[in-house]
């Protein structure tokens, strides 16, 4: 890429120019360098994209860390900048996808702290970290719904005019059901049930026992309680998923609860956006991410949400995304660029 | 009391001999002193009860604040002896109910605390602070079911030969579901849920946030997670309550899913216990104390609990005790205490 580029509208000297994309989430935080694309190839990318320069940091939310996730932007920005050899002055745009930002607020933040950064020319899009999942899964496009169900789970929506809807993700106390949480707590629920007399006996009773190595429903209790991280009782969704596998009912219906509640969230953006249509049978992409909606042997909850989202919503398009979200918000920022580009008159 | 008891047994000096209650929870802890009542008495309990002192500490829970509790115990015990006006040598037995004893090794913890305070003829009998509120329904007698369902839920019961179970009170993330915070998360759940389009439409959206003093779901998200608090999630009952009165389905289903969870884990331990003999029609106490279970206008969860166990179990005697916890377990003391001395053939 570095030798020039045909018909590009935006290389006009020798330097490379680039775009950089963000994935900044409460664990872990990714930053892509990619090279900025011809006009004619954004509808019709390379595969594989070319990445320049890829550097991973930790959290960069500042809701967990504050304003040191300042520091942290700067850095891995700075970092994949270095990883891909080319100068800042080659920065035309960027965009980062951060957890913790929801609103306009959030959005000036931000945009303030790398204002100091790049020179006013370059363009900042600053947007929820679902935004980068999403356009991982449509290449850079900010339309349809993407679900993530990882630890969390939430579905976020776009309009092709601009109108969004934010459904679930509001965290375990709030009822994020179809979560890698949500399945897991009611696991553990089902395991004290079975031990109580208050509900069947089940599978996960020992094999959640023996997949933690405690041997009792008082070691359980007080692992439980012990540190209160989401991502730690979410990790035992593999048994939840094994036990289901090996024909155990209470693991089955949990699963079976967890994908009902991932299509709702899922259906609710549809219906409250319309992307189906007047009709309902309109096509819109839908783009799946996450750990939950994994492959396993026999019980793959992906593919059960998927089908029914197709029940309801026939011309959903569901895409299970072949790059990582810091990439779809490289994309995303290189599709807005053309778009404000386009509309400047350049074309 | 302090004139002289005839037919006592127990009483063989001029000087007041006492019993000590102590109800230790993880907010408050109360201690009382009690006559040592006469042996006739303990069969036909004076109305009221005579109680020499009573006084109110804060947290005991040594799960909470460590050995610290030690202290806390001695404290209050030494104050409601001055509070009684008597000696320190006039204590023939003290029983403590207290939140976080669990094991014999909890138990082997207090009494270790408490064996330099006492000289070795005074008994000692440590407890689940459960085994208070049972006893205060009993009038002291570890027989029966006891259900508590304030910020959480719990049942506990015991049979007469000494065999004991235990449902649910393993706190909100392990599915107490009938508990004051469970009742408010599921509440706070269908607000998202009728927000973000994912259920109904009901009248807890706008009064929880008028009750909060908030005006939009993302602040109720914020305080939801501003404090790890249950007992600020469960103060929303009286909301759910009001709501369910006004006719709100939603709030209505709450509410009876409560209920039904409630009655459950009583019929669980009844059930694990036979406490209903054979036959499911023998006669047992159920005794009902915690915040939830309180009267309201048309909708008393109590009642309908108690009514769902009678469906069940028609010869449970469901008792509202007329006195504290703190009198349960002195009352638990004069009972085992005379049991014990019975056993000695000082009969």
């Amino acid at each position: 890429m570095k030798g020039g580029l045909p018909k590009s509208i935006f290389i006009e000297s020798d330097q490379c120019q680039v775009i950089l994309g963000v994935d900044g989430g409460t664990t872990s935080t990714v930053c892509v360098c990619l090279p900025l694309l011809p006009f004619s190839d954004i509808h019709n990318l390379p595969d594989p994209l070319p990445i320049l320069g890829r550097v991973f940091a930790g959290c960069s939310n500042f809701n967990s860390i504050g304003d040191v996730a300042r520091e942290k932007l700067e850095k891995v920005i700075a970092e994949a900048l270095f990883d891909a050899g080319v100068k800042q002055s080659a920065v035309q745009a960027v965009c980062l996808g951060l957890s913790g930002v929801n609103h306009s607020k959030d959005q000036e933040k931000v945009s303030g702290w790398l204002r100091n950064t790049f020179p006013s020319h370059v363009k900042l899009y600053i947007q929820n970290d679902a935004v980068a999942a999403l356009a991982s899964g449509t290449m850079g496009k900010l339309h349809g719904c993407v679900l993530i169900a990882g630890t969390g789970s939430i579905s976020y929506g776009f309009t092709e005019d601009g109108r969004e809807a934010r459904v679930a993700g509001a965290g375990p106390v709030l009822g994020d059901w179809g979560s890698g949480y949500g399945i897991a707590a009611q696991a553990l629920i089902a395991v004290m049930r079975d031990h109580d007399g208050r509900g069947p006996q089940t599978m996960l009773s020992s094999c959640i026992l023996q997949s933690l190595g405690l041997s009792s429903l008082d070691e359980l209790i007080g692992w439980t309680y012990a540190d209160p991280s989401w991502a730690r009782i979410a990790a035992l969704v593999p048994v939840v998923v094994s036990c289901a596998e090996d024909g155990d009912q209470i693991a089955d219906e949990i699963l079976h609860n967890a994908i009902q509640e991932l299509a709702l969230s899922v259906k609710a953006v549809v219906q409250r956006l319309h992307l189906a249509g007047e009709d309902g049978k309109g096509s819109f992409p839908v783009v799946m991410v996450g750990g939950v909606l994994g492959a396993n042997k026999n019980w793959n909850i992906g593919n059960e949400v998927t089908n029914s989202i197709l029940k309801t919503y026939a011309g959903a398009c569901v895409i299970r995304p072949k790059v990582e979200p810091a990439v779809g918000a490289a994309l995303y920022a290189l599709n807005f660029l053309m778009k404000e580009t386009v509309a400047n008159g350049h074309s």
